[in-house]
């Protein structure tokens, strides 16, 4: 067998992307629904708590066409605390008038890869830290998508040896590089957890650069030879001042 | 790894294709029905304005066979705008009586296989331009499918050089050359932002034309080792004033 | 590039499966009832002038199993006539009573693998007319499903040289010739159309002749090799006078 | 072209899936509920007196799992006897409790690879006719799945000579026989009628034995190589006299 | 053929996964919810007691993400008993309340890759039993995913020999082993019963143990080049005393 790529794992995760049933949502006596806004943005307001005190973090995104009208993407240190977020969420007044569209769990994944031989415990090293357990940026934009490492007739990932493995992943780090300073990018194992390998989530201020990046990795040979995608997701940062007027009607 | 293709890239697009719930419309008394489709027909008019004013353009059809009742196609400038139009039809009277049925998030998109080397900026390009940023057609009909290339065993379009790219590009190029005059075609990059890599809209005032360019352009290279094809949907132009009509029950 | 078969193409062609929600058939008054009946039966009669003045062609069938109810197929000069009559249809009392099942936009067609090279214009002969414009018969029994043809690895029909398919065709039809008087089949292309390339219909008074020529010619080259299938529907006529009858309840 | 396998076929069949919407079904008042017991056993009870006259035959079990709540099993002379009486139960009241959840429709087939040359009519002969037109057992458990021989790549079933098909087809028979006593096996073709080509429906009063069957014959080339399968269903006898206790909530 | 793996099979198991329809249930009067809590209880009470007697097992577990709310998982010595306790349950009023998400059948299984050569009857082997009829631990957290072995191309496990597949399992076995303590395993054969081949149940207090576990595994040929795997589902353990949590609204 194949020697198993190590990880260094930090954060659960959860993607949980839903759709508004907004003729429902219209129907409600408008007191009724400022409530149910208030009462969202109350529970925001106690992630902020969390992301302040550094035990978590989360963001809001609209998402562009049908697949889902908006994204809530929530990070914690235990899986129990995801499950309780999502039960309180779907206990909300807000959450009657939403359909759960797509979601996605995963924790924040380091591999070793591109790691450095060390004496050190890579948990206390403050830069692995802060990707291990990242405060998610204000980017404009998000993209999410899921992947696996394919396993077909002569492409198969995990057949391969650790060298190639580690030669492949460097080149296709590199491209990653380039878009420094343009794209954050977050990966999350998800082995285990849910359909896929891993998820993608990326973060940019415009967001033209998810194009480039996915394309030109896709030139790739990891990506090339070795990927497989499951669906795309695009959208729109959703500031918690915006969520009335995005919810207004 | 291979050089990955450039891409020139233009308006952002939504096509967003919904389903009328014709049980519940007709249960609507008259005039609101009526109001439903003034509401409509006024964000239509918004978005003729915006075309005139060459920061968007848009089209409607409607759509043959169950798959869905009618198309918007949008383009615009930034991501945020497309986002801002699909919620502010969700808001619409109208919205409440239709159903998600299909949708598609792409950029208007110019690769660089047919390109000629230049020192010119081709975004000043008047002739670019207006493939980047196009008034889309009043044509009789509409044609709307994604594509992939292929990455499949030997048919892995991506571990192909660029050379041997541009030479099948070239030569699937001829073919769409040949439709010049009968059939418009738009392509639209879609990696990372939807499910396939390409959305494909062909205008046409002779729906057979549809079949006769993807038909022949199934027996060259390009397609035939190297193409994946999404679903397919075909419409007819649905002119605001025909708007009244097709909803009139 | 292969050389592509050329087509002529006749009447386009929707088949339209619905459901029956009976449960709430059944809540409705009787003469409600009655009245959609009579409703659905006048858009029939409708349908019959125009299959008499040759204008167009349809059929009516019940369809055996969960996938639908019943299927109208229909054929017509124009893809806009296709869209009225679904979208009239879509008004109808009865359509408020189900749900739709599936669909398949289409046009009906002739390969050239067969033809006889000559001078004459094919679309005077009355021969070729006849295959193009069908009257469709009031065979007891339907059966419908789209194909695709192969491309995959080796089985790759869209890279065989015209020569190749000529022959794999020729000896393809010789399978079809046998079941002349006992099956009849109209092709119907759909290539940029909808998700097939083809959809076949067949009709025939004896059913098991739908099973015995599909499986035959599985294990033709043509289908062995080369053939991708879609969902099967069959069904039994629904003449117009059984009509009240499969509705009463 | 190979040698296409012969077929005989003996009666139609309809495999019926349903699930029961038991929160609806506990709203009724429960003399609606008696009556609508009563009106399905009224209909089992002509089925039974349509298998005392030899004319068909059919089951019904309750199904394990979420796929279904229970399956009737139909088997008649015509295509169109299944058609109406599918009809007749969607007319009962006890069907408005029900959501259609998976049918399929074939007709029993015996192929000739086993057979022996003759120059008797086959069905003619009384064994024959025992497993074309046979009467369903009161076996304590059912067994129901799809398949396809595969056509892929190098596995391509259609591709190989009579002669080695029925050289693979006799081995895989010899497993069946050892089975002889506790599985009665039930295969009906499809092929044109429905999305795979074969339905399988085996009997026995030990559930475990379907397991050992099927999984000792996944060893056997036929089906390592050639056989691609669809959803397996399971289920346990749901005699008449046990269908009031079944509903009863 | 190859010769066929042998398994030792004990309960029958079903994995009943349920989503919750929060926007009725927080519609419905207080003490009406208090009783369909009490009802579920009490149910549990009675799996407790059979669980007591050694007559069967149960967990319960939610579910991380909107594949489902909860799950609960069931072993019993017969499939009759899970066919009544799966209808006993969709017959309580909290059934009323929640949307049948997945749900899986299998039967706990032991194969003989592993077994030594004895002469003793492995179903009176202490260890054997413990297993076969396992008593499901109170772990904090479980991972569920069904899995087949591949059978395409050069990767068909179904043709290996016996002795190239019990050299494959020994050292995948290995893997396990390293995680004994960490993570319990239960696998369950659906050979027959449901759409994949077996069914893998994990119970861990550490919840990323799946994930390493899992990985590790990839690696391995035997999951590297002949495992495909069907979705995945993570929870938590839902105690009984944290049902009342739970569902509080």
């Amino acid at each position: 067998m194949s020697e198993a790529a190590k990880t260094l794992d930090g954060w659960y995760c959860l993607h949980d992307f839903r759709t508004i049933d907004w003729g429902t949502w219209k129907m409600v006596p408008a007191e009724e629904r400022t409530a149910a806004i208030k009462e969202f943005l109350d529970l925001v307001e106690k992630w902020n708590k969390t992301q302040a005190d550094q035990q978590g973090s989360h963001a809001l995104y609209t998402i562009v066409g049908q697949k889902a009208d908006f994204m809530m993407m929530l990070l914690r240190p235990t899986m129990e605390e995801l499950n309780e977020i999502e039960t309180e969420f779907n206990k909300t007044k807000l959450a009657d008038f939403t359909i759960p569209a797509h979601s996605y769990v995963s924790v924040v994944e380091l591999s070793n890869y591109m790691a450095k031989d060390s004496d050190e415990d890579p948990y206390q090293n403050p830069h692995v830290r802060s990707r291990l357990y990242p405060i998610l940026p204000k980017a404009k934009h998000v993209c999410f998508y899921p992947m696996d490492k394919r396993r077909q007739g002569n492409d198969n990932w995990y057949m391969l040896s650790m060298e190639e493995r580690r030669k492949l992943m460097y080149s296709h780090g590199m491209i990653g590089r380039q878009y420094a300073g343009k794209v954050k990018q977050i990966i999350s194992g998800s082995v285990g957890f849910d359909d896929y390998e891993w998820g993608v989530t990326l973060f940019a201020d415009d967001v033209l650069q998810f194009k480039k990046l996915v394309y030109e990795m896709r030139f790739d040979e990891v990506s090339a030879r070795y990927g497989e995608f499951g669906s795309f997701f695009v959208g729109n940062l959703l500031d918690e001042e915006k969520v009335g007027q995005f919810l207004k009607v």
